[in-house]
């Protein structure tokens, strides 16, 4: 048992630090690091499993602040145990270049796992953690050697409970029996509304038992009751555990304390100084930290360190008996892939292919030979064509396949991705529609902030899926994905430009590519020489953009994305055939087309032919950029219909004769100036 | 009691025409109408309180097919009841111009109450529709005058309940008691991928309880087991109901009931026969419709036209007896707002104010002479200034107020706020962060389609937020909501174009507008006299662009929006004093200037003025279309970062002198050439 004086005094230290931090930034949230100080401490002295001084270490617990706006909490915790995070950082809280940002941001602070602040986000990360713990554990553990092994814990909020992405992953965890998952859900009764009164009155825990979670209720300010609950969390391994923390925000402060103004503000020098007297606190210094709440503090850290090294000894023993496992779960953590994987890419004859099936053939091909890619799709496998053959899915109790099924619950698939991502030792995709990407947004946007190589799987890409309707036609999707930025957005003309996008999203390293597929299929164009150019379409189509038809002295340029790009190839035969010479630009993604030397992008798109079209079925905003001053573009400016995506592609004006005519109009612009 | 011989003669009539309708189409989802027929003839049969004859009866029985792939089951359903849709119409499902797309659009068919598909949508709107009835029952209705008093369907699926959004709403919906709504739940066991079992398998009645939900669970195929149920559901008045109809996909298909095969393509003719065979049905004609069958429907339907008559007395003698609310209450069902509303708008002093701000004193002025705006917030209320002075909430059995405390659930606001537009009588908003708005984009998408004026307060609009960090800064949000057609996006530059943007908001019928708002304070510019202009600056922020401040001939334009604009001014200055005479055009939405005529549009920015920058705090993306080839665009193509925010505003260059040297660099250009 911890000696519950010193508890106290780690409590009030954090308590002490949160006020003084906020009110010196004179912004933040002072009340729940106030409230959840007890049951965190407990959290982090008596059961984490980490080494400050090795933030990296595969095999330690993963501690995820999902009510992300509690980060002085967490950054009290990280500086008090020796993380690479000083007094001095906290003294900083929320300035410019500070490790101390106003949410946990993990890019730029150790011992941040996850980057926290949007609800619901953080819960839903430590799922995907938990699944990756099971997942490698299940590939790399041998009898005798638990190479991982550890627990995901999360402090959750009102907020993160009632955000639906909650939902989807705790149901989906209750589903998976990911038993080593513990979830201190901080019950304090206020949001920034007010009393939870206000719009909050679900039994959570009843709503959790459902879910198949392990559920308990306790005092959160009473160290040996959350220590028991913690206790029988981690006894429990059949079912993810969900521990009730009735709590008060804002503890100790006389005026603020179970209101909501202890939530988002500063508390206010005097109640400040009124809180500090309350708690037994010094007044002064502020950011006071007793010297043996330091000392204890940096003893547990640094015993971290001898669990790591317990932990590094078996893993010798591992890396001798097993060298193959070790070498391979070592560069999975790394997050590299094994040399030559490029080279098991499958190749295409010339019939016709959606790239959707492009898709699931590059996967069949190289999912034997990447060990760490785990994929799924949020209930549309077939038709997003995410599973490779012969894979099995993961479900209660086993572990061992490659394969997740979502559910119906796209926003819980982003957020789970970005947490086995995060994890590390995963390389993940998943699947939907992507018109549905609007539901997992909020996700990608964060994948991206975070950096995370997550490939996304967005099938059925515009009005050429046909029949269902405009509800499933994404016609703005594209433009808006490509406005976040470091995405790669991806949409390949064919089967051969489907394998660049996958050779791009598996050798990125720094951030979220969307692959954006076709249903309908479409044709498959000579792989390598094209005209006078002898350099492969893959190597190619990986710049971005390129030359994909020539002719001599090209008057007009036609651009075109995915499918429609066999359009403008037809157009340019229709222009031909009045004598006007044009090139057709394959572009399959903007961002990577940008980095690229800006000779490159001159010879591509010649400064000096002003004559051009862009064709992309979806909203015409942004092409502006490629197009210029005389260029015309063709797109879609309205919801699509359901109808068969002939008809579609017809009646919306999407058709090799309308871009011919606009390239002839865009040519008649350049010769009025 | 419904005779049991008639009720499956039609329930296996919409049986037959979904099968036949899909295999005639060649796509669509035959399972789920086969399926729910059983429980769907019984709601319309014995229960749903509608008129064929007029689908806009005020006090009609709403009903929201969730799961809307199953649209046959629909169509069927107001073909045989009478509605404007006919055979035919069914023989041209999914076609070019049908009123029968592959999902059921509202604006396109009679009796479809709302646009369904995407899942979770239905029921979050069907949600909104029982707040809305509830909400104008505590309005309008008087002792003996029960104006409004209807009930809400549901028919929700698996997909539906998984999805995030449906947990948000739920809760919601349980939280307020809402006793009206009842949803029949499809359990049929079958997701695409699969058994349920693959990802889904909580407890959902648990759940719904937990919920505060009346939960009951009966076989989907026996009418008077479903018809109790119902019976229930309606006597229960405090509680929404959850009815589990444990049912089989694709019900009689000898070899595709109860599997994903039935779900989403065609039975395909052998199967569309056994299963006709096995259901003692004739194989031929397709599309059979037994004349007893369509006589008895007929005549429910007609009798549906004795209940609105009645109705129509009712309200009559209320007329008499309540003449001002009977006018009000027939303003708003029409969506008209009173002659006059502009005039209550307020004014606003030169004290610096964020927009956010002036957006609540638009509120506060305007609220008490618009008796159908119902407003809220997803739990930010404060920041987003929405809670009009003296006004009071809604609540568990008080609904009186004109405030809805959404909780922290974006995604379920979005929903609401479509479903309580698509009930008629109420015009709301909802506010959250701007960067929030990633969230409810489904919803938003949603409303555009549908073109519900609904209106978005999405407040902290820009790295103007500050400490909060990147997780709270919008970037590419402004962009990506530019990109949904007929989405109105309007980032006032100051209170008076707050105003001006209210005043878009509340006169659009057409389609949601989305108001874009400072956190931060910003200077108020005078309202009216603009340099030698003499109109004010409300009716020229109105057009969406106009000239803020002109020099005489001007050889650069500064184009701005939101609390950029006032850098622009500054950036004017600065170029003054350099002898470059500059106009300042203030931008604030896109979309109303490009439905200005093109003259207004070329004094605004003429073409021969070349030099141009725009300056937005967010990605580039897309300016290219007004600044041109000589243009600069200043932006942010970057995440942000925790500071306060004018140290962003610095470090991320976004500073009048940045702006004055990229007129320069600009007029180089054009000078260059």
């Amino acid at each position: 048992m911890f000696d519950p004086t010193l508890h106290h005094l780690i409590a009030n230290t954090i308590r002490g630090l949160a006020m003084d931090a906020v009110q010196k930034a004179e912004s933040g949230h002072p009340g729940m690091p106030m409230g959840m100080a007890d049951a965190a401490v407990v959290l982090w002295t008596q059961f984490l499993k980490h080494n400050p001084a090795d933030p990296t270490w595969p095999d330690r617990d993963r501690f995820v602040l999902s009510a992300g706006h509690g980060s002085l909490l967490l950054y009290s915790l990280l500086y008090l145990t020796g993380y690479d995070l000083t007094l001095e950082d906290i003294h900083n809280f929320r300035q410019w270049h500070s490790k101390t940002p106003g949410h946990p941001e993990n890019f730029l602070t150790p011992g941040v796992e996850t980057t926290t602040g949007p609800l619901g986000q953080g819960i839903s990360n430590a799922v995907g953690m938990a699944i990756a713990e099971r997942w490698l554990a299940a590939q790399f553990n041998r009898p005798g050697f638990d190479i991982i092994n550890h627990h995901t814990y999360v402090i959750a909020s009102d907020g993160d409970l009632m955000e639906g992405v909650s939902h989807e992953v705790s149901a989906l965890a209750g589903h998976l029996g990911l038993g080593k998952l513990i979830v201190l859900y901080d019950d304090n009764h206020i949001t920034i509304d007010g009393s939870t009164e206000l719009s909050f009155s679900e039994d959570v825990l009843a709503r959790y038992e459902a879910y198949h979670w392990h559920t308990q209720r306790v005092d959160g300010h009473n160290p040996a009751a959350v220590a028991t609950a913690l206790r029988a969390a981690v006894n429990e391994t059949e079912r993810p555990s969900l521990i009730a923390c009735r709590t008060h925000i804002g503890y100790g402060s006389p005026h603020k304390q179970d209101t909501a103004k202890a939530h988002g503000e500063p508390l206010g020098q005097d109640e400040v100084r009124l809180t500090k007297e309350r708690l037994g606190w010094p007044v002064e210094p502020p950011f006071y930290v007793p010297p043996e709440v330091l000392e204890t503090m940096r003893r547990l850290g640094a015993a971290g360190g001898d669990h790591q090294a317990d932990w590094q000894a078996l893993f010798t023993r591992y890396a001798e008996v097993y060298p193959e496992l070790a070498a391979t779960f070592q560069q999975a953590i790394q997050g590299e892939l094994p040399a030559g994987w490029e080279a098991h890419f499958p190749t295409f004859d010339s019939k016709p292919l959606a790239t959707r099936a492009a898709s699931g053939a590059v996967l069949n091909a190289i999912v034997p030979h990447l060990p760490s890619l785990l994929g799924g799709s949020a209930d549309l496998t077939g038709s997003n064509n995410t599973l490779p053959k012969g894979v099995s899915y993961l479900r209660r109790g086993d572990f061992s396949g490659r394969y997740l099924h979502f559910g119906i619950r796209e926003h819980g698939m982003g957020g789970i991705l970005n947490g086995l991502a995060r994890h590390g030792g995963v390389r993940p995709y998943g699947g939907t529609f992507l018109v549905f990407s609007d539901y997992m947004r909020p996700t990608i946007r964060l994948a991206a902030m975070m950096g995370l190589p997550v490939i996304y799987v967005f099938t059925h890409d515009s009005i050429g899926l046909g029949e269902d309707g405009p509800t499933h036609q994404p016609v703005e999707h594209l433009m808006s994905l490509r406005a976040i930025p470091r995405l790669v957005v991806f949409r390949p003309a064919d089967a051969w430009e489907t394998a660049a996008g996958w050779r791009v999203a598996l050798a990125r390293r720094d951030g979220p590519t969307a692959l954006v597929l076709t249903r309908q299929k479409l044709p498959v164009l000579a792989p390598g020489q094209v005209g006078n150019v002898t350099d492969g379409r893959v190597e190619r189509a990986m710049r971005g953009a390129y030359v994909l038809r020539d002719e001599n002295e090209p008057q007009a340029i036609l651009i075109g994305t995915g499918s429609e790009v066999h359009l403008a190839l037809a157009a340019q035969e229709l222009l031909a055939a009045q004598s006007i010479p044009a090139r057709v630009v394959s572009m399959p993604s903007w961002e990577l087309f940008e980095q690229q030397p800006a000779a490159y992008r001159e010879s591509v798109l010649p400064s000096n032919v002003t004559a051009r079209v862009s064709i992309e079925a979806g909203v015409r905003l942004g092409w502006e950029r490629y197009v210029g001053q005389n260029g015309i573009s063709l797109g879609l400016e309205r919801f699509g219909a359901s109808a068969p995506y002939e008809t579609l592609y017809r009646e919306f004006g999407l058709t090799a004769e309308a871009l011919a005519a606009a390239g002839l109009a865009s040519l008649q612009r350049t010769r009025l100036k």
